[in-house]
């Protein structure tokens, strides 16, 4: 059975060579004892535990497209709509569990991302990439690894392409080309899980012009290869975690999870052939990046819903502790939270249902459908936080440290009157005030708020790309017909007539 | 074949007995040939016609589940989230072609709410109506007929519920029980196609108390039956409609189509026993009424996304008339409008693919997320429809009569004057211009606007369901959990242990 | 005393010598006893009467800068900022009295406008045209003249400015240039009252180039002047004032009151020397434009809040008619309502009281807050009305018509069925069920929603603005400051040095 | 002369006696070197700098009531509309200063409503507080000194009131009279600056009923009085600022400056009779509370205005950091931006304007405009914050620690690699990225966000007032009058005849 669970997760991750990581000024010699990078390596557990729960087993395994093997669904090629759905609500599963970003989506979407692009590569390029992915993929299954998928280049100025920008290391590029591989140089942003990985798929940020061969270059590493740093990302109220002890666990509002971001350079690093699956191929970096960025726009229809679950039961909770719960005012707002967290849902679900099978054989998202989905994830987690607060009442950022509550002499004065509603217990009062603050400002709302925005492109990649996908000729037909009362055959005729059918699903 | 063409469908109506139908303080003679009227019949004759179509036979007809024939959808028993979706599909197809309400989905998802209360009645109660209703169902099938759901009582008092009511005919009751059957009096308001259906079929408005028995009637009865009053409800700008002729059809704004919608009075109307399906039951009342609220909360799912295509189109056209279609910011806008419109979309579907079995073996959507769609349509269409009028300009509630136009005189001024971008249609830009009004403010805004507020239940209709849904439960032991350092173990006992699990899907 | 009363008013109007004005195809004989149009003189004859009232005086009529006479406030040049903070709130007033357009503010704000342009134009030019157009305005006052002001030309292809049109008449011009004046020809779109008005008032639409003098041109006219034609526009609905009689009174909605709008044709016309304010001066037309812009965007600070009072009375008015009035989701929506529209109020008062005085004598408006007043009357509104059509009710749209009440066999269905709460009169209830529709959709929807929109200029021609009034220099010199610690000297010492300082009462 | 500047108000501060300030767990030997409480401390001290810049005085000085003096506007009691306009300006001013709450306006606001509250209740009741507290507010005056304000209760179980609570001391009461004063216990939440004043103005938190005397308490104490202890509030990222350094600025965002808040805990304090202002009249409670609160949502539309300005300022400046200043759906947010903040300005400016003369002789605002400006406080921040990280870009939330920055190692790694546009610093843009996190989700936010949602009093109270200010029954004159096409003379009439006139200036 190739499935691990959470405890040979972090057996398999300690085996890893020395790596070099960073975190505010210095080395760490052990990073995965580091609280920051301990908590976020528990939200990834969970990926690998609630796999081997029989209840949620439908939703946390698959059978291998390759193998027929049962395996973990984040190492799975989706083969048919359902699969898209499983994952969207495995997601909101996971989301609901931690409370923030697991980190393991980005590698499943590069992976079936990946799989695709090489695929139509191969057959109109005659390239060989396809079967090598394959059985990157294949080993990937098997040994239950995590993939960081390193798109976002460092960019420099964005108001500049690859090939333009004085310094060219800005973006990751091939700096030498060996018999045996490349060498690449370069810097990935926000890498999402990049240390508690086992490898990392290096993929180009953006389409290519000719001009940019060097650019367009992508492979896998394993995340422990000679030549890689990793520099920590700092996370609001980040420092809520040290110290460690109950008042830490309590100030950091959410103790046992986290997520992570990291800087990923690239120095000189080398990569044998066989891990190469672009190389040069310019044309084919745009649908790679737009492949897994549909992916990963569905991919926020599931996990942030299930934050937002969090959230919603964070206010509903709160409300109780304040004796407030019955107030109309207060149904009401939290019946809005549960509407924008379901479109949400119904958005993510929505893009997974209307998928397409791809020419690879795995299946696709309805690309306009999964960005409609994440446009609405840069909107409605901030208005659903916004609500969260106005139910939490100001207490959220008045609050005395865990410390002054442990303090006996203020501590008396603090379980005096910071009570609550009659019967409800002010200790668990205070802790969910630190969850609120969490979500809503701290470490978790970098994953709930900022990531939402910006992760998986931010909010104009969406427009872009719904304005691609928007089939305005068609629509155009159906105003013009009405507006000049043509026939219904003319409609017909004219939408059936060289219109391009992007949407497929309703074309 | 039992499915009939457009000119069948007509021809069926004109067959029906003489009807008392009023319009404009007058009892019409031939109702079908009021311009009102038989525009109205357009947009329903539509849903024959293009159930002819091969290129839309997969969304226009289905497999009978009675009879395994292929039949007209609108008459279809959905079998499965594929049925549902489907459904959906097909409604955004109509919604395109006809740019208003095709009336027809009322009696589909009557159909299958009936269907399945009936079901659990008479297995709870031992009644025996499923039989007598399969009967009914069966009958629509093959003579693909129209049914009017009949719902809406006029409901007199708000604040005071059927039986509390002064004059006790507010709710539609029976007024007297026969040994061959029922005599039922009362009014329905707003029936949505009633003047160009076959059937009515009869249900509850609300949940019932036990000591309402004679409000709890469910039964289907001819259109033309003896003892009906049909009382035509005005619509905004609907006598652009009269006269006939060029002026009419373009000041229109969309000259073939219309929506319908009618008070229906029962004056002591009598019903056989073999077309009752509730008599009395008051318990199932409030049943009926979710799943059939449901099911029509998801149809708005469909028919407004297509509205909503036409709004976009004719947005995207007068641009280009006016000569500003390359503006980033009206490119900008129009983006919006999609982005909103396929949110409603997403909406639609996903309550549609989460769909379930129900125990009678026709298949329900996710009652949660129906709602949910439905809470959106009351707001997104509102925003689409002023964006609309912000690319419009004013001159659409400026422009002068068409009689100006064809007036030799005026007519060249206007054509000099109003001349848009170089190379465009001054004459379509001023049709397009009409129709953008006809969908914002006239007979179009009545159905793309305010049915959707109000149709399938106003907005505080769903919000009472949301919250009834969203099960708060469970999401307190999310927050709880993390708030307060729980074990996974715990999380996973407490939701397995006794939490109710509503959204079936996700639980 | 100057000051005209409502029957001196149309009597002064009906002096007037035969103008051309077609409606609906035909030219009218007599253009005040339309309907249309009888019922929009109704809406300006509110301007003259309640300047007769002492309740108001003091907001409907001021102390003449020109003569110190008593005046109506609607022919004031304002001199100090409560001037402007009365104006807001007199248009109110009005705004509330009629619900809809009264057209008289226009007027108020070109005269206040050219005025100081002229004065400008005189200081930096050299030329003559401000004598001469106080001596225009002392007129104006004295004969309490309504004024049309004649701005938006027909444009022709927005993508091209005025000297670009394939049709040079697409932008009214001076066609020919005699000794004693000038002839200009071209056409003005949406002409607010301008059948109402005793006198035109000419203005270009835009900043003009060097090489566009013949657009540059600004001068009075009376209203019937050779060679003026006015062809009438359209509104949603305008047909239910015809046919007269209390059917006709019900169905309108609002049965007295109207907006108006007119394209209106100049062909040729003379204007005399002593009526040209401006005549060539391009560098001049930018400033003209925003100073009556920025005037114009205060006034839908007032008119439009008026409107909104009346919204909001109607939504409390049919909520107590349909028996829920106090239901806490009913009081809500009412509250949002008035938030939303005392928003707007606030938005006009405060660029009134944030004025400053013009080197011509007269007070401006805070030119940044009135353009940010008008960008939310282009969505405010818009969400009112939405919640109006939401406490409503859906038989808003599907009522029978004032002639199925009248007819005594129908007429009594409907007061049976159309009851609302207990005590109620339904006869009531369904005219303001037609008030809504009108304000949501019908007549008084072209006043309240789509004039909301595109009146003074469309959404963004504000937002051009707001950009150019922002100063975001200075704003980033307070983040950089606190970003990098800069002493508040530094701070103080770059605002001073050298910003400009646009937004004056703030820098 | 009376004022004093920025380093005799510190000096001040520790001249007081030796305070009991908790923070962290432990007792402060001397607060005010804490750097949490330091960089309080810096904002309050702006306005005493500020108050001596020639540039300002006119915002930030006023001509006492009381004496005639010139006297720091913060001490000062309105005497017209002007000083309520200046007071909103001069908020704005400070909070572009330091972009973040500068503390001082509780006790203004607590001031004026002080005076007017005695006057009243002595004119009512016979009372004699009006000429004590005038003795107060003149020893403010001419100390230059901050009072802190402390109305909120930590009031327990929120579904019932003061009197109703398990725990007596919920609700801040007197626990003994005695001839020479009383003795009060109880504690006051979140309260503003309270570490940074000389004095506290100690006022009842709600309306409150006859049997509630012993909470119907008002009385000003030394901030150093013996018995009142402070407990020190926690704030997102408040460690950045320990540590010190340059690492610490770097990563504070704020260097300089921050807010504060604190739990006051009154430990049976004397309060000697000259210091009492209200004793037992339960009657006024709520209208204390009232106009507190009401000038209270009128600071909001000033500082959190001057806020905005930095939020704006911070996003203009990162734009150009990363190099895409000049992108239209940039340009286009940072227009919302400012359309939104100048709409929040627009409120505070409008309900200044508004205001009217009180009995007492000092000037109030426009309640219901104060209220409307509260309300949009508690939505707009919200919507500009989240444009401000959608424009910001993920890094905000991924940036490496400032310690990495300083490290040689890890510095030359992220010089290279986090450079944005050609030309601009690194360092800077860094900075710039932490600003807006600060503003965002750090200290910061606890003032822009979450105090603006909650300071002076919770969103539903907001919308309490603006249903009881709203005077719907007028509204409904005008809706009724135009639905039933009533007389001008009748709705005059109506309105004259005994409709209440709450909302003055435009009755």
């Amino acid at each position: 059975m190739a499935m691990m669970n959470a405890q040979q997760y972090r057996d398999s991750l300690a085996r890893r060579k020395p790596m070099k990581v960073y975190l505010d000024g210095k080395r760490l010699d052990n990073p995965l004892e580091h609280p920051y990078i301990r908590t976020s390596m528990n939200s990834v557990a969970l990926t690998y535990e609630l796999a081997h729960d029989p209840e949620h087993a439908e939703l946390m395994t698959a059978k291998s497209a390759l193998t027929g093997e049962t395996i973990n669904r984040f190492c799975h090629l989706h083969q048919n709509a359902d699969d898209l759905v499983k994952k969207v609500r495995m997601q909101r599963l996971l989301g609901q569990r931690c409370g923030t970003c697991f980190q393991r989506c980005v590698g499943l979407d590069a992976l079936n991302a990946m799989f695709a692009t090489t695929f139509d590569m191969d057959r109109k390029l005659g390239t060989r990439y396809h079967a090598r992915f394959r059985k990157f993929a294949l080993a990937m299954e098997k040994n239950d690894w995590i993939v960081d998928g390193a798109m976002t280049d460092v960019k420099g100025d964005r108001g500049k392409r690859a090939a333009e920008q004085q310094d060219k290391d800005l973006y990751l590029r091939v700096v030498e080309r060996r018999s045996d591989g490349v060498v690449i140089r370069g810097a990935k942003a926000h890498q999402t899980g990049s240390v508690n990985s086992h490898m990392v798929l290096v993929m180009p940020t953006a389409s290519l012009k000719t001009d940019e061969k060097d650019y367009a270059i992508a492979c896998a590493l394993a995340a422990d290869a000679q030549g890689i740093t990793y520099i920590y990302g700092r996370q609001s109220c980040d420092e809520r975690k040290l110290g460690g002890g109950e008042a830490s666990d309590i100030d950091a509002g959410s103790a046992a999870y986290g997520g992570q971001e990291a800087l990923m350079v690239f120095d000189d690093v080398f990569v044998p052939e066989d891990m190469i699956f672009m190389n040069g191929e310019t044309e084919f970096a745009g649908q790679l990046v737009d492949q897994f960025a549909s992916y990963h726009r569905q991919s926020y229809g599931g996990c942030k819903v299930g934050n937002g679950d969090v959230a919603i039961g964070a206010a509903a909770s709160i409300a109780e502790y304040n004796g407030v719960a019955k107030a109309s005012h207060i149904k009401d707002k939290i019946v809005e939270m549960n509407h924008l967290n379901e479109t949400l849902y119904a958005c993510g679900i929505a893009c997974s249902a209307n998928g397409a099978k791809l020419p690879a054989g795995n299946f696709f998202v309805d690309a306009l459908l999964a960005n409609v989905c994440k446009q609405n994830v840069t909107r409605l987690p901030y208005e659903i936080a916004r609500i969260l607060q106005d139910i939490a009442g100001g207490l959220m950022v008045t609050l005395p440290s865990a410390k002054d509550w442990l303090n006996p002499q203020t501590g008396a004065i603090l379980k005096k009157y910071l009570a609550g509603a009659d019967g409800m217990s002010t200790y668990e009062r205070m802790r969910m005030l630190r969850l609120i603050e969490n979500l809503t400002m701290g470490r978790g709302a970098v994953a709930y708020l900022t990531e939402s925005m910006h992760g998986a492109g931010s909010p104009q990649a969406q427009r872009v790309l719904i304005n691609r996908l928007a089939n305005l000729e068609e629509k155009k037909v159906y105003a013009k017909s009405l507006a000049l009362n043509g026939s219904l055959e003319t409609v017909e005729a004219a939408i059936r007539a060289g219109l391009e059918k992007i949407h497929t699903p309703d074309a």
